[in-house]
């Protein structure tokens, strides 16, 4: 075992003990007025009581799953008694501890989340620069507790496993782990999914279109039900998502590594995921840090400094500084651990090589930024064709946004074909003397590894982008607290601001998402395929070959499984929603005061029974989406065998992630082109046609025309797509992957 | 040369005498009052008017591209000189005579549809049994024309082509003809499929909704374009997509019998697809002519007999009828041509086994038939929930539908990979004493063998099916002349129910058009795997590897494509129906007297202008889609070489397998469930819940009522889908087969 095992370990503690002083940061801030109090209030109780009682569920979901992997693992694999025990019970412990650890960096994260709203609010009356500082750090903790822990966790049970094992056996014996991980996360995500829209499909189309008041209007009923969901949706679902990516792509790229460390006796060739990630938490802590009040020049209106683009530009600049460092980072790692000079080939050493593979990556990240901008941007042309449909109603604005949809999937899957032909090419470079003996030679394992270190570039970074996220549902209820806390506009201009700058983040993040989990796709699937080796020992399994009829056939059933779970995801949000519209309705009916005229004779709503509705119903309703999700692959594999799953597993992530980039984009774009015309960009000429959001000789079509209550009609459809459906889709292909991983025993033991 | 040859031949010219007859019959019919004659009238030459204007554009298409085609094989592929330039004539030889002979039967097939359509309302003022007799027959000449032209092309290029050369030779030399056929068909669908589109959407949003009007309504200024659409969209669309479909699945069936003949010098192998197609067309004819008046019961309302039950029950009797006969030819024909007893194995014949794998072909049409209807019609529960959904407005009443629209690819799906697996399970039973010279024995050749029998098999019925298809524009249309001519309601309660069967059997033929596609997909890739052999000896061609890179980036990319050829589609929609909805709103507003309110004050909107910008919107908005469909596949080839592109084709063939079946199926869910708001189904209680269709308690909300603009929105979201991109991705995932098989010389030489 080499001395690097430490520095995970070691820069884990550390990240921890970050994310304790940040969240003691934000802690220590005043929690702001009475009045902000109190909905803040309403807003963690509803919060925690959602996710104590969903966790409660994954825990039994979970210790069940656990207990039947480790059954079917111990009774139906391969080998003798004492082999197949030993993989049943640490399989099942790394599960659990899997499960363990993406549980309690989402309770951590979000409990700092709620705490950090008001905080924000507070701040946000005294100056921009601390209100951006606050929300961005409570975000942080959240991101830090995920990156720390899942790196934590990987790098301990591997310490703890390689006892008495040689450590080439130890990375498939943790895949337990990443599946623990992709179990958790993809019912966190499925419900936390299901109940913010549930809630805000609920909260619009009877409170905006119906009783027709503003956003986070107090008298709505399902107002706090909507702020808890964006929480529990963004900050607890998002955070299990990539706390999964982050474990699976670290155990995936150490099984990679198991063969080039056989070739060279090399550790570092397993241990380098797990420092490089080291190194990128350190990245996104000066990052993060860079980001406060003295570098932040405070809004001015008149002066044309507008708080959201300051806001954005320091978020932007704290990112860079994050992604050069991780450059940096990937090159020293790669020159440390990968054999520097040793194994130069074409006139440049390999560290170079596998350096150059990682900047690809990180590359790719800074790619998916701009090309998630555009699609869902109000400047570009995607957004404003959107808007520009809703003059002729809502059918328009659902065949463009539609349009719009399917169009965004050109360009991200062309960056990411680049970066993924890129970063093989440069890995290939890399001559590795491997053995006839332990490498088959069908297959390139340098350039395979390159896809892997461009991978682990992309996820360097994910702490920091983490931080964003979270920071988009601590603004978006900052802003909630400042418009029923009843505050000044000059505040509220400062949360608004920091609220849209938090859209902006959210579809980031979800960017992001989607491309690691992309570039990850092609390392998960070849670590299968090499755990296939070292069960088979025969070369044939490298061949996933779609001329052979079976892999066809799963093919094609892998691909439909990506959007019957999306029907039964959006399906699930439409029943909640449903619940939720009957109930804010009868409220209304039932008690009139609620919206009486005069301030003084008003009633609050029952807030509690919304948030109550939201919760039953998405904890009912992401039972059946996980059951397909996790069953579907155990079936095919088991009829099939391994190889046919190989072919499913492949296609249906392709298959993911198309689908989520057309959900995630399209109903981004729907969302931004309802605030273009909210904004008062949508202008009409004398013949009603859409001219320049800056020509002043039109007429502004703004809030309550007929063309926005078009975009509201495109936003509410886009609500499950870009926030249940397209979502859990990332979760659901990473969950293929290392449940494929982890049951390639038991398929092999089927088919011989 | 066998004397099988022959049987084809005889039978498609007999086949296109029959629809010779039948056009005589339909044409000797009289033509109705002179009110139905004027419309129809305009109906007829708006249609032609854009069938010359299309069928000029594709010509020169065409050609072009028969040029270029020829030149590249020329100038890049392998091999001497004269062998690359006989390669190149032919081939540029066959794809004109391809084209050529899918315009012509779809400009003949048009032209008695149109000239159906006041015969069939005319008809239906004596009786239903005439009327149907008209409309179906009318529609069989379309049907007829297109599988005999498809099927004699073939056979005589075929006959012409072998002399000279050994007959394994030929079905190579003529992919051409199946590649000319995608590229007329791909133009026919997207132009129609987008006028018809453009005049739909730009009708209904401003006539029903803004307007008030009824469908159909002869102040519509868009009414005849309507009517035009339904023609030159399911009609001539459809029909070139099904010409090529049977074209390309008998080149690809004839390639694939190539290396059985080698084996065997049994020229049955390569005749057989020819052979049973010829039998499907005798077995359509008698389905066809069962259909007659005197079958017929004459509806009578008061004694429960529905017109429309009655209809669609005498067209499924034809239906199976002509399933009866086709399991009895493709027995026959196994047993004819197959070797009969000669390669018995498993203690069943040779022939048995291939008849059991055609029948699997059969009896997935007719899984089809019924899956589709579940997912479509108004007495199953995923219309009924979108009717439901419409009580909370059009967002969820989009919301519900995206999710029908992807669930309801679950089942076609599990019918489609059963169908595969069974049927290549049939055909490998045979032994067929293969050598190891012609045949690498990497592949199972009867396996694929059966997946084509079972194709061959279910496009047997394709004659019967087209004709139900054009059924639908012909009494669409009969039923707009109805409406617009003023009939007695006897006379409409005849043509409307016609025409909700129409819809019935235009989604049916949607369903049987992608599972044929889907069916044949595998076939058509392992051809081209067969071809990609005949020039490379190398056994490694037949494993199209996902774990090798660029085999899974062109994947990817072939995924991406039909998201993004979908979107260029949809949005070629959008902007033909603004047009069209402005230059409606324009005629409104500029000549009230349209809409006077005595009938006799009234004048006639200008019908032809409308006609002109739907023509010209489509004909200048195919070109982008189509481009995009040719050249993708060309570049992914070209630069990732022959294993890459057979990855991107078949990747890209599943996803537009599942993409079409979202769009053709959420479509007419939409569609229906508008239908059935109109038809009085939709019932609430006192609190506004859905109640049963039948439960008379409820209040009926119909026409006019907040859910119906709701559904109405659904519908017009759906148009775009299922009648422009859907069936366009049909045509897209063939022309990416014909493609690839006809440039596979070119990639090969590119990448030796």
């Amino acid at each position: 075992m080499s001395n690097y095992i430490w520095v995970p370990i070691v820069v884990g503690v550390l990240a921890i003990a970050f994310a304790g002083y940040l969240a003691s940061f934000v802690l220590r801030k005043d929690t702001g007025t009475p009045a902000m109090q109190k909905v803040a209030n309403a807003i963690f109780k509803g919060a925690m009581a959602f996710l104590n009682r969903q966790y409660r569920t994954i825990s039994i979901l979970s210790i069940v799953a656990a207990i039947v992997v480790a059954a079917v693992l111990y009774l139906l694999s391969n080998g003798d008694s004492p082999t197949k025990f030993d993989l049943a019970w640490r399989t099942a412990v790394a599960f659990l501890i899997g499960a363990f650890c993406s549980g309690v960096s989402g309770y951590i994260g979000m409990y700092v989340a709620v705490k950090s709203n008001s905080r924000t609010a507070s701040a946000a009356t005294r100056s921009l620069g601390e209100a951006l500082m606050v929300s961005l750090r409570g975000g942080a903790v959240s991101g830090f507790l995920v990156v720390a822990l899942s790196l934590l966790g990987v790098s301990i049970i591997f310490l703890l496993y390689s006892i008495g094992n040689s450590i080439d056996k130890v990375p498939s014996l943790i895949v337990g782990f990443g599946f623990g991980a992709s179990f958790v996360a993809l019912f966190a995500q499925l419900g936390g999914g299901i109940y913010t829209k549930a809630a805000d499909v609920g909260a619009d189309l009877v409170g905006k279109l119906e009783a027709g008041i503003p956003e986070d209007d107090p008298r709505n009923p399902a107002v706090i039900a909507d702020l808890v969901g964006d929480n529990v949706g963004d900050c607890a679902g998002r955070g299990a998502d990539l706390f999964e990516s982050t474990a699976a792509e670290n155990i995936g790229a150490m099984i990679l590594g198991v063969a080039l460390y056989l070739a060279t006796k090399n550790p570092g060739w397993i241990l380098f995921p797990l420092v490089v990630r080291a190194f990128g938490l350190i990245a996104s802590a000066i990052g993060l840090l860079y980001v406060r009040p003295s570098v932040v020049i405070e809004p001015d209106k008149a002066a044309g400094r507008d708080p959201g683009e300051i806001a954005m530009k320091q978020l932007n600049i704290g990112y860079y500084i994050t992604c050069v460092l991780s450059v940096i980072g990937i090159f020293v790692g790669s020159y440390l651990m990968l054999g520097g000079q040793n194994l130069s080939a074409h006139n440049l050493p390999a560290w170079a090589w596998f350096g150059l593979a990682g900047t690809v990556g990180i590359l790719l990240s800074i790619a998916f930024v701009f090309i998630t901008q555009y699609y869902t941007a109000g400047t570009w042309r995607p957004v404003r064709e959107i808007a520009g449909a809703t003059l002729t109603g809502p059918a328009t604005t659902i065949i463009t946004g539609m349009s719009v949809a399917f169009e965004c999937t050109a360009l991200p899957i062309l960056a990411i074909a680049a970066a993924l032909g890129l970063s093989f090419f440069f890995g290939s470079q890399v001559s590795i003397p491997i053995s006839v003996a332990t490498n088959p030679g069908v297959i390139n394992v340098g350039g395979i590894f390159g896809t892997a270190v461009a991978t682990m570039g992309m996820l360097m970074s994910c702490a920091y982008i983490l931080a964003m996220d979270t920071f988009g549902p601590i603004t978006d209820n900052a802003g909630g607290i400042t418009e029923m806390s009843g505050e000044a506009e000059t505040v509220r201009d400062i949360t608004d601001a920091l609220d849209g700058v938090g859209n902006t983040t959210k579809a980031l993040t979800k960017g992001y998402g989607i491309g690691s989990a992309a570039l990850a796709a092609f390392l998960l699937f070849s670590a299968y395929l090499d755990v296939l080796y070292s069960y088979k020992k025969n070369p044939t399994v490298y061949s996933v070959d779609l001329a052979n009829i079976l892999v066809f056939i799963a093919a094609l059933i892998g691909l439909t499984l990506i959007f019957f779970f999306s029907s039964l995801a959006i399906r699930a949000v439409g029943d909640a929603a449903k619940r939720m519209i009957e109930e804010v309705r009868r409220q209304f009916r039932e008690n009139p005061k609620i919206m009486a005229e005069r301030v003084e004779d008003r009633v609050d709503p029952d807030y509690a029974r919304c948030v109550d509705i939201s919760t039953r119903g998405a904890l009912h309703a992401m039972i059946l989406p996980g059951i397909v999700a996790v069953f579907t692959p155990v079936i095919v594999g088991s009829v099939l065998g391994p190889q046919a799953v190989a072919g499913f597993l492949m296609v249906g992530t392709m298959g993911g992630i198309v689908l989520a980039l057309v959900l995630n984009n399209g109903g981004g774009a729907w969302d931004n082109a309802k605030k273009y015309i909210e904004a008062g960009y949508l202008r009409v000429n004398a013949q009603g046609e859409m001219i320049g959001r800056n020509d002043t000789t039109g007429t502004v079509l703004g809030k309550k025309s007929e063309a926005h209550m078009a975009s509201v009609v495109g936003d509410t459809v886009g609500d499950p797509f870009k926030d249940t459906a397209g979502p859990s889709l990332h979760v659901l292909i990473k969950l293929l992957s290392t449940i494929t991983l982890v049951l390639a025993p038991l398929f092999i033991a089927l088919h011989p």
